[in-house]
C-alpha cells in the first residue's frame, strides 16, 4: 500500500502541519476547508511552518517554500476527496462535525481510499461504522508542532484490516514521523495514556499543599534527568486544556487541583501563551542557572 | 540551630551515602553500626563513595579520601548519640527495627538531639511518639547515589517544630544536597508521588497490550524530550522493587503487570544489576543512535 495522493480535511494548526510536512517529503497533498476564509487562515499557517522548519530543523528555504507552493487547496470535497491514496481528517474535536464528514465521505471516496483520523480524545470506533469501511479507517495522531515532536501514533479500532499498520508506519516515516504502533484501542493513545497521570498527580501534590510547583519540578529534574518538571510541562500544554482534563476527574484532590487551575484562568494565567502559568515568561525561575541549587 | 555533629544509625547503601557526605563537607560524622561485622561493610562501601565522587563530582582525591579518614565508626549505642546535634536514622524499613532503635534513643539522647529518619515506605507520624520527642523528629529523605541524585526531602510530620525545615534546609545546602521542602506528611514524598503514578501507567499499556515498552520509551521520550522513558527507568530501580509496588494495587491490569513482573523475575530478569530487564545491558536498544527513529 502507498499513499502518495493525500488530503487533510482541516487545515487547523495540527491539519496544516500534517499537510505542510507530506508535501515537504513529496507527498502530492490538497488541503480542504470549509470556505476560503478558512483556507486563508490555513495558507497563513502554512508560512509559518515554512520559517519553523528552517530554524528548527534546518530545511533549506527554497526547499521549504517549494513544499508551500506545492500544497493544493479546495473548498470542493468532491474534488478533495475523489482519487485519492488517503484522506486525513483534522477536524475539530466534535463528533457531529466529525460524523457529519465521515457520512459525505462515505459517498464520495474512491472504494479503496483509506481514511484516517487524527482526534485526540474521542475514539475511532465511536465512527467506524459512519464512515462506511471500518476496515479502511483508522486512527493516527500527532503531537503539536510535529516537526520537532515528530512522533505519529498508529491506532487502529477493532475493524480495521491489521495491514493498514504497516502501511502507516511506512508513510510515517517517508514524511519524518516516527511512527509508533499502538496495537489496539487506547483512549489517550500513549503519550497522553502517560503524561495525565503523571501530571495529575503533581497538581494533586500542589492541591493539598504538598509542595510548591517549583520544588516538585526541581525533584523531578534531578531524579530523572528531565530537562522540565510538570508544571513547565503544563504551562507549554496550557491550563485551559488542564483544567479541562482535570474537571472531568471524580478524585477529590484533583477537582481541588481543577477549582484552583479555574482562578488562575480567571486572572488571564493560561501558562506560556498569555506569559503567566506556574510560571511567569519570557523569563521562568527554571531558567534561572541557580534553579536547581 | 546548626548540625555539626552527626550520627548516622545504619550504615547500609544510604546510611553510608549520607554520613559520606556528611563527612565530605566538614561536618563531624559517626556510622553506629550494629556488629563489627557490619561495620566493615560500611567501611567498604564508604571506599566505593570514595571512587565515585572523585569521578562523578570530580572531587580531588585527597579530599575524598581524607573525608572517609574522618569517619568515625561505633557499635556503642551510647558513644553514638550522646552529645550529637543530629541523629539519621538509616535502618531497614521494618517498624520493629525502628521503633526498638526509637525507644532506645529516647532513654539515651540529650534533650536537644534532633532525629531524622530516612525512611521511603513507612510515615514518620507513626512513631513519633516512640522517639520521646515528636516535636524533634522529622523525615529526611535522600535519593540513591545522593552525590549525584542530590534531592533531599525534609517532610515534617504533624508534631514536629516547624523551625527544623529550615535548619535541615541550611543543612542539605551544607552537604551539598538540593532541599525540597515538604509541607506537611505524604507517603512517598514528592519523588515517588510523582513516579509511581507514571511508571503504572507504563506497566498498564504493557499489560494491556496497547504497545512494547521501546514505542512507549520512544514516545515519551521524544514528546517530553527526557533523556530516558519509563521503562529504562524501571530497569535502573529495579523489577523487584517494581514487582514489590504494583503487588499491592488493586487495580487489575496493575496486578496483572504485577504477575508479568514475576515472570520476569522468576527468568532472574532483574533489570540493569543483571544485566535483563525490560532492555538487554550493557548496550540497551535505547542507547542506539536510531533508537528514536
Amino acid at each position: 500500500m502507498e499513499f502518495n495522493k493525500i488530503t487533510i480535511i482541516g487545515g487547523g494548526t495540527l491539519g496544516s502541519q500534517i499537510a505542510y510536512m507530506c508535501s515537504l517529503h513529496g507527498k502530492d497533498t490538497t488541503i480542504y476547508g470549509r470556505s476560503e476564509g478558512s483556507l486563508e487562515r490555513a495558507q497563513k499557517r502554512v508560512a509559518r511552518w515554512v520559517k519553523a522548519v528552517e530554524k528548527d530543523i534546518h530545511v533549506p528555504a527554497a526547499e521549504a517554500e517549494k513544499a508551500a507552493k506545492n500544497l493544493k487547496y479546495t473548498t470542493n470535497l468532491d474534488e478533495a476527496i475523489k482519487g485519492q491514496d488517503l484522506v486525513i481528517e483534522a477536524l475539530p474535536e466534535d463528533p457531529k462535525i466529525k460524523i457529519e464528514f465521515y457520512k459525505k465521505f462515505a459517498k464520495i471516496a474512491d472504494p479503496d481510499t483509506i481514511l484516517a483520523t487524527n482526534t485526540s480524545t474521542l475514539l475511532p470506533s465511536t465512527f467506524a461504522e459512519d464512515t462506511g469501511r471500518p476496515d479502511k479507517y483508522i486512527a493516527y495522531h500527532f503531537a503539536n508542532n510535529i516537526w520537532i515532536n515528530n512522533t505519529a501514533e498508529i491506532m487502529p479500532q477493532a475493524k480495521t484490516n491489521p495491514a493498514l499498520t504497516a502501511a502507516f508506519e511506512k508513510l510515517s516515516r517517508e514524511i519524518g514521523m516516527v511512527p509508533i504502533k499502538i496495537n489496539k484501542e487506547q483512549p489517550g493513545y500513549v503519550l497522553n495514556s502517560l503524561l495525565i497521570p503523571f501530571l495529575t498527580a503533581a497538581l494533586k501534590l500542589w492541591a493539598d499543599g504538598v509542595s510548591e510547583p517549583a520544588a516538585i519540578d526541581k525533584t523531578w529534574i534531578i531524579a530523572t534527568s528531565a530537562p522540565v518538571g510538570p508544571f513547565s510541562i503544563m504551562d507549554t500544554i496550557g491550563l485551559r486544556t488542564m483544567y479541562e482534563i482535570t474537571s472531568m476527574d471524580k478524585d477529590p484532590l484533583v477537582q481541588k487541583a481543577a477549582k484552583m487551575l479555574k482562578e488562575k484562568l480567571d486572572k488571564g494565567e493560561l501558562g506560556t501563551e498569555s506569559g503567566q502559568g506556574f510560571y511567569s515568561y519570557p523569563n521562568p525561575a527554571f531558567l534561572d542557572k541557580d534553579f536547581l541549587k
